[in-house]
């Protein structure tokens, strides 16, 4: 199952399932356009792992990082599908980055890798939004990575079979393909990259874990259309918009 | 007023008044051993600044920034007063940094700097517990600052008009006094601050802003009896454990 949170054509807040073209709670189906669809999780935290494809860091010139390499994405930088998202005012270049979020299904601390599996909810699709005018200046990436809207998430979380081994991830912009990869080239795994950051981190349910971006890395501009498909989950869509 | 949030005897959480040895809500007033005391707000995010005390930025070496250096704490770093905190296993060197925290009153984005008290609900203690170890070899301080408990926070919300223009900052350990400073060593005052983060993040209710340290940081051990106090708020007490 496809599980997606909308509100409904009585403003009720419901979290059901997803059909393509269709989400149903109870015994009601609606179609798309008859509700808002909501970012399918509410996390307290959204951690993000750096240069977590070979394909990706070679293109930003740096080094394969030794263990993951970690950022925080706070709740203000959650969008839904088919929202549109306001870049940061005056910046030169703010790019895409398509990810496989994974959600969190239970609190838990201290996670081995190969019990990792037990805590996962399921498998999401966002959008790394990134300022780089600002990233490039900063220790921490707070205005680069942290700015409100900057973590379109959804439209589903999918159950963890729907995942196939070597999900492709791709992104299109207004049609056009950019990135596309596939997850066999992620250097830091799912249950390895839970592991690291149970570590230090509590993770509470709807917590999510967007695990790196491939290669494609690029701009967007104002009004761009952005779709972001991790095989076997969905396709989140959302459009920008520079001031 | 002072405002504390508390389990009462009968184990519900209240939002009552702090009388520096008891808690009252509504008619009742409770001693503070027939209550826990909770963290006096739930931040969504806890937004963090280095080297904002000209002092401390001299000790650790490294230049005072031409704009507030932020980072990041989510609501996983939370302890209250009282707490017994077990710092990151296997580390060397885990720091105290005593800090004036900023309470957010209300949602807000892209607030000006002459406008910023009206957003301001009060102020709290905080200590920004620092797990230097990894905070050395990351981009971003993930390890090095957003580990469990890793922000001790409290007793109380302190009504803005308790906090004096050059309130003292100071933190004991097992009553000895290692750091003593005030906030007119500011580098960058709060309405400063406020202005610049909510240009890119709004801020929600309850959300923290730690405003940074002054010099006389040092490392954690384990049995450790912390206190940190912001003249007119209040006095933060917590317990080291160290496995």
């Amino acid at each position: 199952m496809r599980q997606v949170r909308f509100r409904d054509p009585a403003g009720m807040v419901r979290t059901g399932e997803w059909h393509g073209d269709a989400v149903s709670f109870a015994d009601e189906t609606y179609g798309l356009d008859e509700v808002d669809v909501l970012p399918p999780c509410e996390p307290s935290k959204i951690v993000c792992i750096g240069l977590n494809y070979a394909d990706h860091a070679e293109e930003t010139g740096m080094d394969i990082p030794e263990r993951p390499m970690l950022f925080l994405k706070p709740p203000n930088t959650v969008a839904a599908h088919g929202d549109t998202v306001t870049l940061p005012a005056g910046k030169e270049q703010v790019d895409w980055e398509a990810e496989l979020g994974v959600v969190v299904g239970e609190q838990c601390r201290n996670v081995d890798a190969a019990d990792a599996e037990s805590v996962i909810a399921g498998y999401t699709v966002l959008c790394d939004i990134s300022n780089r005018d600002d990233q490039r200046q900063e220790q921490n990436w707070v205005r680069g990575k942290a700015f409100d809207g900057g973590a379109p998430l959804g439209p589903v979380v999918a159950d963890p079979e729907h995942l196939p081994d070597e999900a492709s991830v791709s992104l299109r912009v207004n049609g056009e393909t950019k990135q596309d990869s596939d997850i066999s080239q992620l250097i830091f795994t799912v249950p390895e990259l839970i592991e690291e950051i149970s570590t230090y981190m509590t993770l509470e349910p709807g917590d999510v874990i967007s695990t790196g971006t491939p290669s494609g890395v690029g701009g967007l501009e104002d009004g761009d259309e952005v779709e972001v498909e991790v095989e076997g989950v969905e396709t989140l869509s959302f459009t920008v918009r520079q001031d």
